[in-house]
């Protein structure tokens, strides 16, 4: 246990320092967590591009995974499963606040709807580092957990730091597909079910853990779409049963006739957009089939409007599904699918390159250069 | 009983005359009507001015009800819901064909599914005239009817041809009502539940049965939005608690922030989109609460392309739903709607202008000028 | 404003006695209500006869609606929906506490589901008034309602009292209808649907509210099937079509069959258990076409086994769906359908007797000999 | 190609006779298959017991895979997923009439709904061999299909005929599992999702690919119930994470507290009785947790009623769900799931016993003592 704990600090727009920070004095109903990873996000990269508007300073940081270094009695039996908790355990973190306001028409009505509330309070995004306890967020040696307000998650025995740390993101992916699932009786065709085409849009991390959580989930046949090789190679490995290469289809309409003849002239019964640009979603209503459903997960920031046309999405008698974040729940089921998924897919090979925790700079240059898969901070 | 039928034939692209067809020999399977009443339709001005392509000659009227006039003894135990048909029945007919091609994915799949199936005729659109039996569209004084292929609906006693006759626009309008229950449990707000808040964007025919739709499966508040009087009379008549004078409220901002103040400044649970307008979609799209629903349902052709921002859809976790057409089965639906609505609306009071067989043109022209509300033509 | 406020006491089981308790302290966060009615049912009933652990001594009553008389400053902005609160507006509390313990898998993974959690508290069920504020229950001139910990919802304007005590119970019924929603999507007929047949075994106050929610919500075929005279008519007046009445119709099998005869051979595409009895559930199960939902809501007490034959369940391919409760969020719902209900229904003449607080211990006399419909208490 | 044809003939209960049947001549839209395997089912044995009304003489099997030996040129386009037959395609039949009587209540409103119509025929069930083409049941060198009424599959390159002859099955078991996705958003944890505990009561065929289903749409934790040494071993190779083996958890109360303790002491979030014992009813409602699911598919016969308690039903909030065979839709979804399952399960040893055609007798015999998996039927 150490006195000072290392944290990059995010100052400003484009400002990531290093500070010490003491070490915080425990509180009854929280955890200190050692760090063990944590997951470089493109919320990340906005936050530092200054696209969110945020109460500078705070440590970046909001996928992390680590052990219980020092836990507050009230703490030891929140852990959401009903799990005892004990110094050792590996543990990751819901990075949202659980209850958010609680009292708006969201918190009341739709409990289980992913922060819809505007009052909620996130972890390694708008929480200050300013004032004790200051580690909150997870580019730190050491992460402060409020257990009362966030929910904590041990992670099974069988699932290693490298899977774990994906459990935010696979949180997002698998809700994506979840989405597909409504109205949800897979007989009628017209909801997600075992053995129906999925397309994914954009395989980044997101895309690829929609691609591992379609695989898990027992889809049909899985297609990737993208143009840089390491992309399309690992979501081959996570499932996919074939690529669409943007270099060699390198026109909407080209990339639509595949799909189309990768699902028997039909179009795929769910398109995932992952990519976030504008001009996916036109392309991917195209490759989706009459009665089939395409779920808009992409676009989390906002670059731009485009065209689309209403009479298609009549005609098709489809539905459009936006899709953001996650309720906490969802990290159950998250975890649930990296166990689950490591029985057969080698999802400890999406984080790709590691920094520490003073190296973090370096990290959110490395994902702008496109190389590699996921980024990651150790301590 | 008549040995020559007058009806209107479509010739061309804006030529309707009149003709007078020999009384077809009545088949085994077969039913001939005594047309009542068939309604007037946007398909039908579409047809006329030659945006859709048909086989002409052809008479049109696909939303007709009459009184079973010779009936093959084939037929009689063929009525849906396994009534015995006689002489003298009110009856109304499934304008497209029962079972479609029968081999394609769409029809083997998802026969529930409204015509999806390229394959399917539809009485009063695209089956012509020229040949026996001829009498294939509503706009005659008698229509000659396969039972085997297309589904016969007894009338209620309690329901008078002049409601009768808008079973089919009923089940355009039910379905789109219906399609915002999915994923269907109302408990959890993100499907549609009485109680629930419903905007309907264009209150022509259509659009008033929406309204009357979701009067009558116990809606919350009901708010219609267009610029005609007649029409915003007529739907306070049939249910809308505020009507949005788009004369008073005319930019797109105004009518958003009217929703919103009638809705608690939420945005409304479900959009109904009638209008057939693009820019009616992300106007609609802004009136829907964060995880609402938006049902597409006017854009039966394709008037061209608008811009959406998919930022807005993703952040708002919402559902676009696009509503095609209806299953056979919707009649069903309809038809008790009609008989349950009558008790507390004046459905008698939608078809505000009838014209004779031979007077079609003028049903058009009378449209064409936006006066009433329906049109019906009548024997 | 009194000094001293009357309340009925239930010290034991049988022993009701009436009591004056001092006026309580307002909190922060609290309300004081001026008890205009609070409605008598089979839960108390059932409190009274020592059916259910509880800590006597408690005041009974959790259907209760009133004036708010007196409101800590913290409590203005605490109603459900949002509307500021203030002295003389009429409200209504949902008896159970929202968040229950808020750490067990049920309280964090279904916070929509009603009442799963066993930590809960009940006003006027289980939680004693032996210490301050005492007033924890609705058969009291005053109640004190701790508005950080309870649902409180300000009942529209065009809702009187009479109509606004049947919040609770019409929460219950409500979500009894909703239970059949599932999964949804009316088109498939495997879920309710405006048209549906729906069948309500046993028509005291929760089958009577069940058949009036199934009217607002528009469906077909409504049949009550009970013994007593006033109930029978009740039931029509609601909106039952039909009503079966057991003395005439006197064994199951003459039962079923009438209610095959009403569905045209099928059976029904819903029948809702409101008797609480447990022959009741083979006889409904019977009655249910293939395809179709019976929902168990009418066992809240435990009288005992009953056979059934799986193979029914499995060849009808049918679903049995208990309905335990209802989310908080139902009360909204409820109070919609409520508003919606008196436009049509004469929903304000369910309650049929009144007794005042020191007259409860009648009120259940009144219940014991079946008369009337609903009693309620009035202060 | 040979001139006659052997085949097993049941001519009545318990006759089981081997018959030469001339080679049938083609017919326009008929396939004449060579059998290559044919699965051994319960329902077989009842037909053999006379528990089932057939018309006798009944060639049995209707589980049956082939090569195309002889095609009509109509039949060439029936391939039901469109890709066009030729001599020598691996295919499997669903035996059951596709349409049904086409004119019911059910073929009309619930096409996808399985089998609802009285009016069906099954091919090796109750369709006789009396008369030409003689060659309607599977236990038999070659097969006579009409490929306008039933549907032909072709099975993918991946698929060996000992798996493809699982399809049959499949289609049951996995509509089992789809029967508890309803009302399908995984989110609210109140229908089957991934991650979710699935327990399978009794694991012969039906429940071992009930496991290997689950397995393949991620479910979490997977427990198998039965007494078998064999099939519980089998269960695990499939996928089960936990089994009960009934000799060692003797009576009802200790396995249902083993489900317990395997799941965090909430219970099962699904159960799928496959024992067809009615006592296994009441165990497995009291192995599902609150708001859980029980699945009814293994009374597929009537072996007698069985005692429940309302109450549970009503306080749990869950769903008992009966499963009745499957559309025929459903053979597309089993063999994708055979498909992707063969990627990582030994599907292919399900099959553990041949036998000849002229030896099935002796198949029956050895199902009903016990040994094996499943039997098949070989050419």
């Amino acid at each position: 246990m150490v006195d000072m704990v290392k944290a990059s600090v995010l100052e400003g727009v484009g400002r990531l320092v290093v500070h010490d920070f003491p070490r915080p004095k425990i509180g009854d109903g929280a955890i200190v967590i050692r760090m063990e990873l944590c997951g470089v996000c493109g919320t990340d990269i906005h936050l530092y591009g200054g696209k969110m508007m945020i109460p500078f300073p705070v440590i970046p940081g909001h996928e992390f995974v680590g052990m219980v270094e020092e836990i507050g009695d009230g703490a030891r039996a929140l852990e959401v499963k009903g799990q005892l908790l004990a110094e050792g355990d590996l543990i990751t973190v819901v990075p949202g606040t659980n209850a958010f306001c609680g009292t708006c028409y969201f918190c009341r009505f739709m409990p289980q709807k992913p922060t819809y509330c505007t009052g909620r309070r996130v972890m390694g995004v708008n929480m200050t580092c300013r004032d004790p306890p200051h580690l909150l967020g997870g580019w730190s040696e050491e992460i402060y957990v409020d257990a009362k307000n966030f929910w904590v998650y041990k992670i099974p025995k069988e699932v290693p730091p490298e899977v774990a740390v994906l459990a935010e993101p696979m949180a997002v992916s698998s809700r994506a597909v979840e989405r597909a699932y409504a109205p949800g009786v897979p007989t009628y065709r017209d909801g997600y079910g075992p053995g129906n085409s999925v397309v994914v849009q954009g395989v980044g991390p997101i895309g690829l853990l929609a691609i591992a959580s379609a695989k898990i989930a027992g889809a049909g046949s899985i297609v990737a779409i993208d143009m840089v090789d390491d992309r399309l190679k690992m979501a081959e490995r996570l499932g996919a049963d074939h690529v669409i290469d943007m270099r060699s289809y390198n026109t909407s309409e080209e990339r639509v006739e595949k799909v189309n003849r990768l699902t028997s002239g039909l179009g795929a019964d769910v398109v995932i957009e992952c990519a976030g640009v504008p001009a996916a979603v036109p392309e991917g209503i195209n490759m989706v089939r009459r009665g089939g459903k395409f779920v808009e997960v992409g676009h989390y920031t906002d670059p731009g409007n485009v065209e689309i046309n209403p009479h298609i999405i009549c005609m098709k008698d489809m539905d459009i599904l936006g899709c953001w974040a996650y309720p906490p729940t969802q990290f159950d089921t998250a975890i649930q699918l990296l166990k689950r998924g490591m029985e057969t897919l080698p999802l400890e090979e999406i984080i790709t390159h590691r920094f520490k925790v003073e190296e973090a700079a370096k990290a959110i240059e490395t994902i702008k250069s496109r190389k590699g898969i996921k980024m990651a901070i150790t301590s």
